[in-house]
């Protein structure tokens, strides 16, 4: 009775026992509670939609769990569209035989974060599959996340994007994956995930009314990705310093010795914004005054596309000029 | 290059190959093409949302794929709120070495189910997972949908089932589930899953102004297992005329030979209704006259409980009474 089996995802008895005593005990609130096909809400007239599968390995690692990544993935997905994040589904797959005591703490831990991110898992669906690998058995977990775009809210669009921009980070590059990779090779460090919800501070950027033009949450690709998007997306080029990267000296060290670019490693708690360059520094002012933002950092500017072909250029600590192309081939899989 | 491969899943260059090649190919339209972390949408005061993961085994199967199901699935779980379903996203997780031109097929059909159901695929994700089992690589897919609620919609819902309505059911029990495992068991017969998008028939009851009482789509656990949902939402007893029940002679013949029982087994593209007796034979007229309710049959009416307790009650053939609970234990696992 302390494992996941077979019959807890047919959508008989044992799959409403495990509802009953598991998620709705956790996520429970008036809307899921409807225990409806469809949960009825409170709309808006603009909406945000998006989806996310979360399959990372391991489940739980330093600094939080697929229950907790799963929230973030989104939430944050929702927020760069500049909408409020208000609903989430969840679509939970587990592997037969997966220890229930593994599953309580992902289901709490998505539970404590979407109440931290003022958000509602309004829906959610449970299977299980043959555990067919003989390995510790693993979960996986969908959401899709719905925001509602408020009447006063300002769009940040690629098209916003001028010469001069400011580009801010609001933290640290490579945690996630850094401490991923450390718990797979079973390292002892003090690396942690920065999973997290942007909501405080992009609703912080957004009171105090910053000139956003774009943002991004920086996540597989890492930051040389993201940026390579919006050369494309904006036919700008995108200059960092490299000597104004923040990387914490454990991240730093740990991706040194592997030959790892903390810039192509992915984080789940941070995000890249282009501003206005009159609003830079009070934009990271608020940033680094904001949960999650104490690292927050100017990294660099936009400018004209060099030569006229956008891209992302890094201006290295000896005074030489890398162009930094997106993430080609595998990244580290499974991440999130 | 015609297999799906790890790097297909991180979130570079492969990954947007991939993507631009198939997924914007099949799926593109006027939102997905925003291809942003989350896509805005035109919203509605009030929405149904919900969430399932589709996890069938094989993928392909007689009359469908995982594509058409997780479609038909998740629109049909809107309907049933009475929202009008307007948006989907599709979450796809693949197994490493999955072939492309299995992974084509199903996007396609995922295409023309929501096409035919009248819905956009809005946002996506792509992960690509081992194949741990050395088998043939699987899909799974998450699909979140999104309804709007019309302002003249007349709500269903548990309050409003009464003493003396009729239950209908749109068509044939057990198709899907009598599909799959005769595929899986390697039988040749006539089978086909009813994987269907059941937009037109709820669309043709709602014009004409039936009054529709509940709705449930019948799947996982079957007819009994829905019925005895109601009975416990409604206080009620529904009670089913064996006599009435549409099974076609292959399904029945095929259960019969592996001892199952058409109640338990789960469809796709099925619905009870419970309507006022006033309008029971024009609500069956109109299912009978839509797309895919050429079986439908008034199958029952709804009593006072029973002694006091709700529940679901068979009328045999030969004159006697059988009470039907819900479904325990296994059932077909991964049947959709």
């Amino acid at each position: 009775m302390d494992r996941v089996t077979m019959a807890d995802g047919a959508g008989g008895v044992s799959t409403q026992r495990l509802i009953d005593s598991l998620f709705a005990k956790y996520l429970g609130n008036d809307y899921l509670s409807q225990m409806e096909d469809a949960t009825r809400v409170p709309g808006g007239a603009e909406l945000a939609l998006t989806t996310d599968s979360f399959v990372v390995t391991p489940i739980e690692f330093p600094g939080g769990n697929i229950g907790r990544l799963s929230v973030c993935g989104t939430v944050n997905d929702v927020l760069m569209s500049g909408a409020k994040p208000r609903y989430l589904t969840a679509g939970w797959i587990l592997e037969e035989g997966l220890a229930l005591s593994v599953l309580e703490s992902c289901v709490r831990a998505m539970a404590e974060t979407a109440k931290e991110a003022g958000v509602f898992v309004v829906a959610g669906d449970t299977k299980v599959i043959e555990n067919r690998s003989g390995k510790e058995p693993g979960i996986m977990i969908n959401t899709a996340g719905c925001g509602v775009f408020d009447e006063k809210h300002r769009p940040v669009s690629a098209d916003l994007v001028k010469e001069g921009d400011v580009i801010l980070l609001s933290g640290n590059l490579g945690d996630h994956h850094a401490a991923l990779l450390g718990k797979r090779m079973g390292i002892e460090n003090d690396i942690v995930s920065d999973n997290a919800p942007l909501s405080q501070m992009v609703e912080a950027l957004e009171q105090a009314g910053v000139a956003l033009h774009e943002m991004r949450d920086v996540t597989r690709g890492g930051l040389a990705t993201v940026l390579n998007e919006f050369a494309e997306s904006t036919g700008k080029t995108f200059v960092l310093s490299e000597e104004a990267l923040p990387v914490s000296p454990a991240v730093r060290s740990f991706a040194g010795i592997l030959g790892l670019d903390p810039l192509y490693m992915g984080n789940e708690g941070k995000m890249v914004c282009i501003v206005d360059a009159k609003d830079g520094d009070r934009a990271l002012q608020i940033l680094q005054g904001s949960r999650y933002g104490e690292n927050a950092a100017a990294i660099g500017t936009v400018t004209k596309a060099e030569g006229g072909r956008p891209g992302v250029v890094l201006a290295t600590k000896v005074g030489g000029r890398r162009i930094l192309g997106p993430l080609y081939g595998e990244g580290l899989p499974r991440i999130c």
